[in-house]
């Protein structure tokens, strides 16, 4: 299985020089926390997702949708199993781990509850597609272990095609639909930076992966505007996939 | 993995005499439709035990039984797939082998649509026991392949012991559960049985793997009679285990 999604666009920034690699899981308690606490966010967002895809596949027009969105519920807890087993391998908690994000997870999904089918796919591509480009960033800068399955875990959403076909052709249909869909896409993606302001603001040992410590090199800031380029490149190229406007 | 699931009791009667075996899988139409609709049913079954449970998970008290209710509700989904393929290799397409199955399951959803989370459990231990009892009693009719995947997918439920701790500490903390729980797990089983008359009476092809045919033995009255037997004392056996009376 491959690990890209859609458009994956660039390689992400090298992670932090070797020396800050596996051996410093052990020796940096805000390097290990930080591991933590990206596996800590894909495990509750991997268990949210699976109820939002639950609660999708009820309102699914037909029982073929229904059994396509309920399989990607399940893959979710296969996910969110995977992610559990590593952080046993951490001697963390998935419980405890999954703590900080609740109320940020919680708060996002509150706000962009879809009101139909489409805008239920589109969250499931656009909304997951940009958290997963995010995460692989923040990928690079833990141990290689790490960073294997949560490129592991990323890759295995292959909905891609199905949500395109579908919101593509409900455009042809009503043509209508294309500005509602840009738009609900737009707020998808302020709602999800939203909170991961909040989750940055929070959580220290999370941003300083990205930022790196005195000891520990990290993104300078240059390096974190490319980043974020990125991430609306990607996602410029996801919207347009659909025959959305970004 | 071992088929037995909670309290098993005897085994099923046996089979037809193997002049009816595999090779009636191609040889006799309505024997082949019989392994057909067994497996229509298990596939419908465990598709609205997927959206069953995933609504449990969002009724769950803590985060930590929605995770063990969410990953009850995904294994059904592999379950499905695996029923599925198995269809595919019979030349039969899963869509409309559940199609007449529809109406039953539905009906016996809204009928029984859980009041509270121990309602919830119970209809997940009591209703599926029944269920799975039953299934596994008309797999012992169908060639060796079908019944293996039966008999496999159904003792992958290993849900008992989650139940049945939680439904007994909840009773302790307050003995008048114990006899609205008891008043449950009857209506769940006699809504089962109503369901089933409607199937049994609707779909000849699985009735007749049952009762077989003019050139196929299958169980007489008498066995039937113990069949219901075997059914109702498993049942029982459930209900003890949980510290209700059937």
């Amino acid at each position: 299985m491959s690990d890209t999604q859609g458009p994956s666009g660039p390689e992400p920034e090298p992670g932090p020089p070797s020396s800050a690699g596996p051996a410093g899981l052990s020796g940096d308690m805000d390097y290990r926390q930080g591991a933590v606490d990206l596996l800590g966010v894909l495990a509750y967002g991997a268990l949210t997702a699976f109820e939002r895809l639950a609660e999708d596949a009820r309102m699914a027009p037909s029982l073929a949708d229904k059994v396509y969105v309920a399989t990607m519920a399940a893959h979710q807890i296969e996910h969110f199993a995977r992610v559990r087993d590593r952080l046993a391998e951490l001697n963390a908690d998935v419980m405890v781990a999954m703590e900080p994000f609740h109320a940020p997870f919680d708060a996002f999904h509150e706000y962009t509850a879809p009101k139909d089918w489409y805008e239920s796919l589109l969250k499931a591509y656009v909304g997951d597609g940009f958290a997963a480009d995010f995460y692989r960033e923040v990928a690079a800068f833990v141990d290689p272990d790490t960073r294997a399955l949560v490129h592991e875990v990323l890759a295995d959403e292959g909905h891609g095609e199905f949500v395109v076909e579908q919101v593509r052709s409900a455009i042809a249909e009503d043509p209508a639909k294309a500005g509602r869909l840009a738009l609900w896409g737009r707020r998808l993606v302020g709602e999800a930076l939203t909170q991961a302001q909040r989750v940055a603001a929070n959580r220290d040992a999370l941003t300083s992966l990205l930022t790196g410590t005195v000891d520990r090199p990290g993104m300078d800031l240059a390096a974190i505007s490319r980043m974020f380029s990125r991430l609306i490149e990607n996602h410029t190229k996801r919207m347009a996939k659909l025959g959305l406007q970004a």
